[in-house]
């Protein structure tokens, strides 16, 4: 932490601030400039709130040096993670490019069945489907909840796929966790600490999808939780985030990418679907997403996107879906990775 | 809904998509332009999803006209809601402009004790405090839980204010509402939907704070889940949106206040110590707000802000909090208000 | 500026930074702490590009410490300035609060002639009018030019008031400064740094809005870059930002307005008008600008806004803007200034 | 457009409205919903100021349907736009996927000779370097100007590479166009409409950058401005928007990509440099943004970036350049095109 002082700040002042710093267990190291003092201060105690010193007289700011998480970081754990899903365990963090793919919601038996088999040849190690539905209006379908999670589960024993599954609250954790294989912490949870402790204690693996506007920090701290709850099986997604921009349903962040690499060795998804909000997008982001670094990618597809239940105008058909895969294997190849 | 047809649209295409628009109990009124058609349908159907409508060929895109929420605007109900909170039920929406203060975190019975005589001295009718607190950090300070919503209560019976306070969870519904006068619902839980319909089932005001990055038609629906779910005691809180902006912690968006009044029946009030995250901001930002209209404020008062367990950099002291008091009754009385 | 070195980093790279920042004519004064190694760099050299040095080999980051901007800053004038404005030298920035309002254009001699009156007579200092307009689209109403600013000086020797109006590029500084009182430099050409320094050579007050996305900064340092030039007339105006927000459009940010206050000795002005783009919301963003400090609004004023040839949806009637003074007066008043 | 009436909106204000539609040379076409009436207006009325409507009484908004620009789309010209860049003629739209590199700013005859020369060896058809750099500060490197167009002119002459350089004011095209083969237009002037016009009265290719928080539908309309001026070679860039997110020093809208393809039939062109602002970021941009359909990148590239006069940050080095372009060949390959 650096403690910038006010210009003209007296020797009493910078002397209080001092003595804050050294009360919260740092030592400290004023550095005194031709226009300002400086003080550094030395020692990890993350868990303090140093914001507080802000308020001291004469401060001016107070800026952050350590990143606040620390399982989630490269800083101690330097070897990626790869972490295997599903009864056959596909490995995602490795050299093989993943793909999840699935309906928005379990809308029938039939349907889920039908559209698990078309994911399956098109080459999916996952198959993604709402059971519990977070909708943002009250009166829109909520899913079809533990009857869909049963038919989730069958459609994983008939094709080995993955079961990607989103848990909405703590009182569901269990029943999910007992018929899917990934527990998905969609991005309207992605502060829920509750839940994310809850996932934390379950022996799963966890996909935890980006915040609507979430930074990085906060993202990896989200992570954070779970790992220190126990769970180390975290799957990092990027979704998209809320910008000024109105031609997508969000912002689709690639370069987000590289730099979870850079600073966690967490395997990292993108959701090229939510991450653009229209279909006639979501194949040039997906290539753009493998070819910046993507361990998988997570696709909504449905056999009848005009019905679909929801999330209807980001689906692509599983003939459209088929069809993108070669270009997906090629650019996997050309960065030295597989599909 | 208005459906925009790309140009060059064939009949057949046309009359697909009004098969569809038919197909989901909507009433279809066709418009042949000089450069393209455009159907528009009437109908209230909320609940279809109408952007699966895009999929359909030479779909341009789908303009909705209806807002979603229905309880919580004015077009159902043209009287203002006013909210009476505490054991003294202070009334919330009316003419008066109420304010609610106290510490981020309740951190001990004297603290706490301290502070809420404080803020009583101070003119206040409500006394805000966590107990719960969801903090970004798994390693920060994560509050008292029971024990901190006992002293709250403790709190509220020495000095008839209204105790707010936030419940982060479904799990803690009850014994929150047992403590409290008002459920405060946080920014990150803005869509967190179990607790939403949890609250709902509770019989006490709901204070729900508006999500980092939530348009307002999402924190209306918020409101339309707790009403929904039976309880009409709403007041909506406007606590800054995350924007580019670094000067402050979130950009305060005072506009929401008239444009909340204008579609909305449920009192507003709002949060500059969130809003900006800078005690020095904090004055302007609570002149400014009633000024825009606001019902009630809620700030952030701690004694000794230097050594505040959270959020320090944006608390007051009671002396400061004492002194703003004069010009905020002034700014009330200059619009037609009490404060 | 505060260089963060990578965990791990050599004494060697240490040493090439050290290196660096010696050559760069800074002083190192390096602090080697428990996880990292920081570099603090002493010396003021604000034109270097510092940021070359996160190249280095092991730099995490740089941080910078003292803010670019001097003469706009309140650490090298630390009273506020007062600019005059009009033949009748109305202060800006001193205990008065002023009131502009006009159209965005001229569209007419005979519309401006009365709006003129209108706007006088319900008490402002300044008339705002666009004689060019910079517009978005090629094929929107472009202004009526030189003839245009004929029009407002002829408004402006009937009634006193100040003529303020906008100047859209370095071509046009010339005609623009002889026929109005206050050049205004528009939001889309506030890092038009050419156009910045013409300005600067005129002996006029500019009124400098912020960009639509510019940092505070940013726009302190387009102020400088005037200032600079020769100029030190500037008033900094709030115009709203964009974020995602949908129901304004813009979001209107007024903490700005105290943040600039404390970091600059130049007035600040607030438009509600482009600060919301409706007019419906201005009454009550024209009360919290004032209420937050603003020296000044300026405000679009028409009166048949239904035919206005630009900007109509955020203009307020002369009727309204008239009835809207009262209260405005009353909150001046309550924070101890006039209207 | 169409009107959307609040609920409860009397037959006198509808018929207003109509009346107000039926002035502006639009045809109405009233729909009478079950909740709210509608009125749709046909007709290409593209420069008439509908939001001037909503100002009309009991409407709630105006909703345009109609994209504002014409030229620049595809609606006009169905058949995509090549345009051919420097003295070879290369083809910037078409298969092959352009390089175009180089340093931010010419810093001296030696430094841009030889750096000519590593961008040539990397393969790249296009040399980048500012001679006039609209910076931030007063207080920064402002280029060359004139004598580093001549060296830029220099490097051209020696390596064939094409020029692109960028023009910062009406007053210097002449000069710029004179040693230039493409001028580019900064993400800064965007907006700056007479510099667009005057561009637009110039025969060489234009790069126009995306404005910092444009729009879609405002980049068009700038491009729109330059080709009614006269000029149809216009290369859209995309170089990253500003966001809320802090690790980057814009957010790359990759999404754009196929976006812009859609609606426009320029050439678009990808700026991974300024779309990150870190070094260590860009090659994985890089290779996202062709696998996204970019039809060139513009990349900043430094032989000692630590040295950089200028966005030292953001810059490859020739090697790291040299190295890149495989994988970007693979990719482009795989998409079916050459690089």
């Amino acid at each position: 932490m650096v403690i910038v002082m006010k210009p003209g700040a007296s020797d009493e002042q910078i002397q209080h601030v001092i003595d804050l710093v050294r009360e919260f267990g740092l030592k400290d190291h004023p550095i005194y400039g031709t226009d300002r003092t400086v003080i550094a201060c030395i020692g990890d105690k993350r868990a303090v709130d140093k914001g507080a010193i802000e308020t001291a007289p004469m401060v001016e700011r107070v800026v952050p040096i350590l990143a606040p998480y620390k399982m989630a970081s490269t800083e101690v754990k330097q070897t990626r993670t790869t972490i295997e899903i599903g009864p056959e365990k596909f490995p995602v963090g490795g050299n093989k490019v993943g793909l999840i793919a699935g309906p928005c919601a379990v809308e029938s038996r039939d349907q889920l069945l039908r559209i698990a088999d078309a994911v399956k040849d098109a080459g999916a190690i996952g198959l993604r489907g709402g059971a519990y539905k977070p909708r943002t209006s009250p009166y829109s379908f909520q899913g079809m909840q533990e009857e869909g999670l049963e038919i989730l589960a069958e459609a994983g024993r008939n094709t080995g796929l993955a079961i990607v599954t989103e848990v909405v609250g703590v009182e569901t954790v269990d029943v999910v966790a007992e018929h899917a294989d990934v527990l998905q912490i969609g991005a309207r949870n992605m502060q829920h600490y509750p839940l994310l402790e809850a996932v934390g204690k379950v022996g799963k693996p966890v996909l935890l999808k980006r915040g609507l506007s979430a930074q990085l920090e906060e993202f990896l701290l989200a992570a954070e939780y779970i790992i220190n709850a126990g769970n180390e099986q975290v799957i990092l997604c990027e979704r998209g985030i809320r910008t000024y921009e109105k031609y997508v349903r969000n912002t689709l962040a690639l370069a987000a990418v590289p730099e979870l690499n850079e600073r966690s060795h967490l395997p990292v998804v993108v959701d090229p679907s939510h991450g653009t909000g229209h279909a006639h997008l979501v194949p040039a982001m997906c290539r753009a997403a493998i070819a910046a670094g993507a361990d998988a990618l997570i696709i909504e597809c449905h056999a009848d996107p005009e019905h679909a239940l929801s999330d209807g105008a980001q689906c692509l058909t599983p003939a459209v879906l088929s069809k993108l895969t070669g270009s997906l294997k090629r650019i996997a190849q050309a960065i030295g990775r597989e599909l």
